[in-house]
């Protein structure tokens, strides 16, 4: 370690409990079996192929981390390991209007990037819940989602392309500084997602947009369950609209925030869809859009452009998780169903909840069908007890059952190893540890996750 | 091959001389050094892992086609290799309206897919020039884009999933039935785009979207020259203006048109901006975009909502190449540069026409900054003329200085791999040979293109 202190030219080592405490694990709640050797901070890139190249040599295994607000137990730091971390390369290198794009280190945290971006009359769209925390090396290694995903894509819609150090500490830049472009295979995408398996991202361009023009609007549309309001998303797309921001929250979920801070609710038992939509046409699209709940049978429906209502009814998604985390310990929960299997999928929740006496409080991005159940359970609890982690198994077969995947956007990490198979197949499986094997022959890049 | 064709269980393979020949090369003009054993038509999968199986025992090269329609060389047919065409895979297996997605074998022409997600309320939006006959699986193979990509994205942000077959005959899905989904890496992105080089293409799962509501606008802007009209796009985006088609028709393009169908052009030698707006809001946009063209400078401008004058002016792009040749033989260019230096680009393009002496007809994606130089040569050359191939030279490390990329859609096929290094870099063109080998260990898929 001294070594590899002495070859970093700005980067420092840490061995302190306390770091290794703060370094080892994420908030999936998981605990590693361990201890790290040591805490990595890069300032630098160099620093970063350094490391790798120390590590290579002594077949040290290197767990990258950003802010450590993962969901899936990706940078837990198993016995032995180097937690690499790129908390402190926090550089918006540059920000370009007429190409549109920002150049940046990995760092740099997602909200910190949205308002530079803003402050040029552009906008970065990829806001997960976490935006004012997590970093962008996190978001690209994870290739987070959020609430504007339904409209404006995920992160890798907004990446053009990555500096990345291998595993043997040599660098490449993947992608372009344009929008299109096909020379070569699509390493950027390879990269995005990877969580730490393939290769450390130490720089990416980011592709900026226009900002949207004219005022918001918000629809707030009650409905008797969960599953009747699953059934707006679906007419919403028949007729082309479009919303920025599609949530819905169950009535678990919507109980758990009126116990907190008491909401105006139309009744007891009811589930909540909340559409925003930006642009031109955000008017006319949010009054069809009550229209149209009207006609599913919403019980209230309410339609505003008042930015201030607009932002309390938004915030009643935004607090959800924190309404749950005051009844217990939580266990956030993240996949996928075709769109059309959205309303099963919810009553199928209720189902398992039920079978395994786990209380379940489910929000949507429910333009995507991408599911967010929370189970929770007491907070004396040492570990995760059995039956939660026997109804989470339940929904997630059930969601590879009805057509669909096993995470949205909080990733495999360390939390659904065991499933990936059953959705990837054996012969996806074998091609998966080939590229690893490949990209990453003596396994030391965040052994143990994804695969 | 008598081997071959009885394994398999529908296909046909053929030696015929004309089918062979039809089969050896694409639209490139680039000749084979040799001819290919044989053609196989794969009817189903089987099929397709029948033919790689048995290639695999017996170590001969397969070069995966669609229609044909390649402009990068990269469907040519070597000595001794398989031709695998997919263009009898020609089922759309489902169209599912609520999922909005679109399951298809291979060989279904761009068109047919259009068509019938038009007739159920959709769209599927990638369209290249050669829609009427390119194939899905050739657009997937090749990352294809067309004329409505700066809205809608490229084919990649239009499939949701593959199958694919490898190398040795194995079948793995990749992807998802799901807009969203992050378990596993991204092979779907891996396989998009990789000209044939990594497996068979032979199924995918299309996303489809919501048709544009309302009535198009449609703006043609006629300014002094090309690198004027490059200013154009750039003031769009900063309005925040994004429309679904957005050419730039250079002097020398717009001579040969008017050549061939005179048109009431504003004087000689004038450039000629398109820009076509769909959705609500297109109407506004058109107008603002007129007035945006007025102040840059446009000799004259037109806006019109008629749909027979909107396809008249459209039209005018449609035939550019039709046009050009009329004039001589062609060798389509691609490539991109960054938004910002598409006039750089255009002025480079003029100064190289004449150093090199070749006559240089450019079209551009604008918005994306994409752009596809034509270069015209004589009918009675026996190959391309080296003076041509030293403008492409010096036109494709222009690029590479301003920022750019060597291919926006056609790919890197047999044409440009000699250059692609110098974009790649050394250690990234290693990592594309990893990937490579890690996924075809005897070099049989499509040979000798792209790396
Ligand atoms: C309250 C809350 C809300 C959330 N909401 C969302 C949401 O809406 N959408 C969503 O997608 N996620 C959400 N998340 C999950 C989490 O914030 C994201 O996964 C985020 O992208 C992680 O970023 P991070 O910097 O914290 O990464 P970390 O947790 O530090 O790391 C995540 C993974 O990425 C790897 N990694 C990190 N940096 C790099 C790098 N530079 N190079 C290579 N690998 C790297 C790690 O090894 C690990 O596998 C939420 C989390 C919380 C706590
Ligand atoms: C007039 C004209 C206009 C054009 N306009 C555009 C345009 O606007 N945008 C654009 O992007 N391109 C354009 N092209 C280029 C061409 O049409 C596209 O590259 C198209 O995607 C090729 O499809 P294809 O079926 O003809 O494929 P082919 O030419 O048969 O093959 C192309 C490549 O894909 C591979 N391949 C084909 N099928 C498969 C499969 N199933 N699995 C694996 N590999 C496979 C081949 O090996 C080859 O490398 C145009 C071409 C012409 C002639």
């Amino acid at each position: 370690m001294a070594e590899l202190a002495d070859r970093l030219a700005d980067g420092e080592v840490s061995t302190e409990h306390a770091v290794l405490a703060a370094h080892r694990t994420d908030e999936a709640y998981l605990v590693p079996s361990g201890w790290p050797l040591c805490a990595v901070y890069a300032h630098s890139t160099a620093d970063v192929v350094e490391t790798m190249r120390w590590a290579t040599e002594h077949r040290i295994p290197v767990v990258p981390r950003g802010a450590g607000t993962g969901l899936a137990g990706g940078a837990l730091a198993e016995d032995g390991a180097v937690v690499l971390s790129l908390e402190r390369m926090t550089a918006v290198r540059e920000l370009s209007v007429d190409d549109r794009l920002a150049v940046v280190e990995p760092g740099v945290i997602t909200a910190d990037l949205a308002r530079a971006a803003d402050g040029h009359g552009l906008m970065y769209p990829v806001d997960p819940g976490s935006a004012a925390r997590s970093t962008l090396g996190g978001n690209l290694a994870t290739n987070a989602g959020g609430f504007r995903c339904f409209k404006y894509g995920v992160t890798r819609e907004s990446v053009l392309g990555l500096e990345v150090v291998l595993a043997d500490g040599r660098v490449i830049t993947t992608g372009h500084r344009t929008t299109k472009g096909v020379s070569g295979y699509d390493l950027t995408s390879l990269f995005v997602g990877s969580e730490g398996t393939l290769g450390v991202i130490t720089g990416a361009t980011l592709r900026l947009r226009s900002k949207a023009v004219g005022p918001r609007a918000t629809v707030a549309a009650y409905f008797p369950d969960a599953a009747a309001a699953a059934r707006a998303p679906l007419a919403l797309a028949r007729d082309g609209l479009t919303p920025s921001f599609l949530e819905l929250i169950d009535e678990v979920t919507l109980r758990a925030l009126h116990a907190w801070q008491p909401l105006d609710l139309p009744g007891d038992g009811v589930a909540l869809l909340l559409a925003e939509f930006d642009g031109v046409d955000a008017d006319r699209a949010a009054a069809e859009t009550g229209r149209l709940c009207g006609k599913l049978n919403a019980v209230a429906t309410q339609v505003t452009t008042d930015e201030a209502e607009s932002e309390r009814l938004l915030d009643i998604r935004r607090h959800a998780l924190g309404a749950l985390e005051r009844m217990g310990r939580t266990m956030v929960e993240d996949f996928v169903v075709p769109r059309s299997r959205l309303g099963d999928m919810l009553v199928e929740i209720r189902r398992i909840a039920a079978r395994h006496d786990v209380l379940i409080a489910t929000v949507a991005h429910a333009g995507d069908a991408n599911l967010h159940p929370t189970l929770l359970f007491d907070r004396t609890e040492p570990e995760i007890p059995a039956r939660v982690w026997s109804a989470a198994d339940d929904m997630f077969r059930t969601a590879l059952r009805l057509g669909g995947t096993l995470t949205g956007e909080h990733g495999i990490g360390t939390l659904k190893r065991r499933w990936l198979r059953d959705e990837l197949g054996d012969d996806g499986t074998g091609v998966h540890q080939t590229i690893k094997s490949a990209l990453d022959p003596l396994g030391i890049m965040n052994p143990g996750k994804v695969l």
